[in-house]
């Protein structure tokens, strides 16, 4: 049985804690925590939550910890800090910073002889691989993404801090018109506008100006401005009962060329519908928690990514089973 | 440069060729043929055209051979032969024989020192990939293959056997109502006959007794009865105008379910809209045949398959490239 631990108790770790239940060959052995421990209660029965201050004294009790938190300010300082301690993986998704969080994880986990991956997830993740795959196969081809329809947390949070706002959810939509023209081959130029919609359902407080709320939602620079915004005012109880969920999903297309002259065209399509975005996104992490111990076993360290891993390694059939049964 | 060889010069032969036409880190440098060398003749330019049995001479000179020919009778004899002497890549796609095949093909590699890869392709190939992800990542859950609209060789050359039938052609076609019952997470339990129509185009000869015909497809065990088949006889006109295409593609789901109680379902989705089956296969054929001599590169020698196969192998750029641009 492999030995995992959690860093950090919210969604993520929750997911974690749902997906290792799920996987005969893990079990949770602790929850760190950066909270009062004693406030922290998890699902499963017997296994400690502890400061994480105090995790250093499990090394050697862990086989991986995953380690659950915001790419903004957490996972910068948390990957290369346990990675010296813990064969770790992250879910760090800010694409822009993914080389500079690479190199502090790769030398932290290579000094102390583990194994760190990051970036685990469906974008970056699973939506990764795919655009990989496919240019790699369709050399002449053109890649869409489309995310959707799903929660956006940052979006929320940012009509959240609009005056007059009570709560707030945004979801992102894929427009259906933009996705059929990439699925026909046209390879169409599409701009930000063109490819998603936004759609807010806002609770306002008492007396909110509710133009206005409007107003600066839909004029929200980089959030909203180069959008098509939808914005709807719902009462709390509406909003409970509808809006609590984190679904999300999207795609991911390439459309390619291939022949003497380019003359045939080719499709491939991936796409994701998730109920709940957490705990889809830490089934990834799990999946890859056996990959990486798999690798670790053959005498590699440092940081790797999904696109190092081979897909066996994810799998808990042996490489026999996956010929006869899955190939 | 990568130094590629081809082995037999059919539909799949001519899809190589274009494939490392549209690949910036090869090139072509001989196209083996067990027919009369000079009655072959090929697209590119300078490239020599060479009898098989002459092909030990180019041990050396060549990186990897690409094996183009049929499962059933061609590769099992010619992907360990030639594995002797080169680095091979075949497209072996009998699912039940693949582990019979993998066994010989990776005694002869392994004793000689050479990589193999077998099975490449989309089924075998990009779809077990996709069916190896999804399973380890919704470890509760349920796979769904359906294949087409395309074209199936085995069903056409089947109907053309019957007496009286001039050409044929049939189209395999993906149900659309079972592919959104899945879709929708039902989980739902498909028979043969409810995921699969069959549709044939068929040029009968003159005088043939046409009843005759379309119940002798209809009934034909195997291929057909297990199957709605719709029979329509066309002019060899409409056949060849219309029916000389080799489209294909197919879709890959899993629906599964994560959470405490497994109460959120998620649908992971790959599909292929191919104009050219040859050619996208053969696509494919290229981009692991990078994969595979890095591999080499590192050391690896014996059989290996697609699930074996880290996804950065098989792009041109470098982990840095992929990590900033496409992670």
């Amino acid at each position: 049985m492999t030995k995992i631990a959690i860093l950090g108790y919210g969604n993520l770790g929750r997911g974690v804690e749902c997906a290792v239940k799920n996987s005969p060959d893990m079990e949770l052995v602790a929850v760190f925590t950066r909270r009062d421990p004693s406030t922290v209660k998890i699902q499963t029965a017997g296994v400690p939550v502890v400061h994480a201050d105090d995790a250093e004294k499990w090394v050697g009790k862990v086989d991986l910890l995953i380690i659950c938190g915001g790419s903004a300010t957490d996972l910068p300082v948390l990957t290369p800090k346990f990675a010296k301690l813990f064969n770790v993986i992250d879910s760090f998704d800010t694409h822009a910073r993914i080389p500079e969080h690479f190199a502090n994880v790769d030398a932290a986990a290579k000094a102390a002889g583990n194994i760190a991956m990051i970036s685990v997830g469906w974008d970056p993740g699973l939506f990764s691989l795919n655009r990989v795959y496919a240019a790699s196969i369709l050399q002449n081809g053109k890649d869409y993404t489309f995310w959707g329809k799903g929660v956006s947390q940052g979006h929320s949070d940012a009509v959240r801090r609009i005056e007059g706002v009570k709560n707030a959810k945004q979801y992102t939509c894929p427009v259906e018109s933009a996705l059929e023209a990439v699925r026909s081959g046209k390879n169409p130029e599409l701009s930000t506008r063109e490819k998603h919609t936004r759609e807010v359902f806002v609770v306002a407080k008492e007396g909110a100006d509710l133009k206005k709320i409007e107003n600066e939602i839909k004029t929200m620079p980089n959030y909203f401005s180069d959008y098509d915004t939808t914005v709807h005012f719902i009462g709390e109880e509406e909003f409970n009962r509808d809006h609590s969920g984190l679904a999300h999903g999207g795609f991911v297309i390439r459309s390619g060329s291939t022949g003497w002259n380019n003359e045939h065209n080719h499709i491939i399509e991936y796409s994701l519908k998730l109920d709940s975005n957490p705990e889809f996104t830490t089934s990834v992490l799990v999946a890859y928690a056996r990959a990486a111990l798999r690798m670790k076993a053959e005498g590699v360290t440092g940081c790797k990514t999904v696109l190092d891993v081979p897909p066996a390694y994810l799998s808990a059939l042996s490489d026999e089973e996956l010929r006869a049964h899955c190939l």
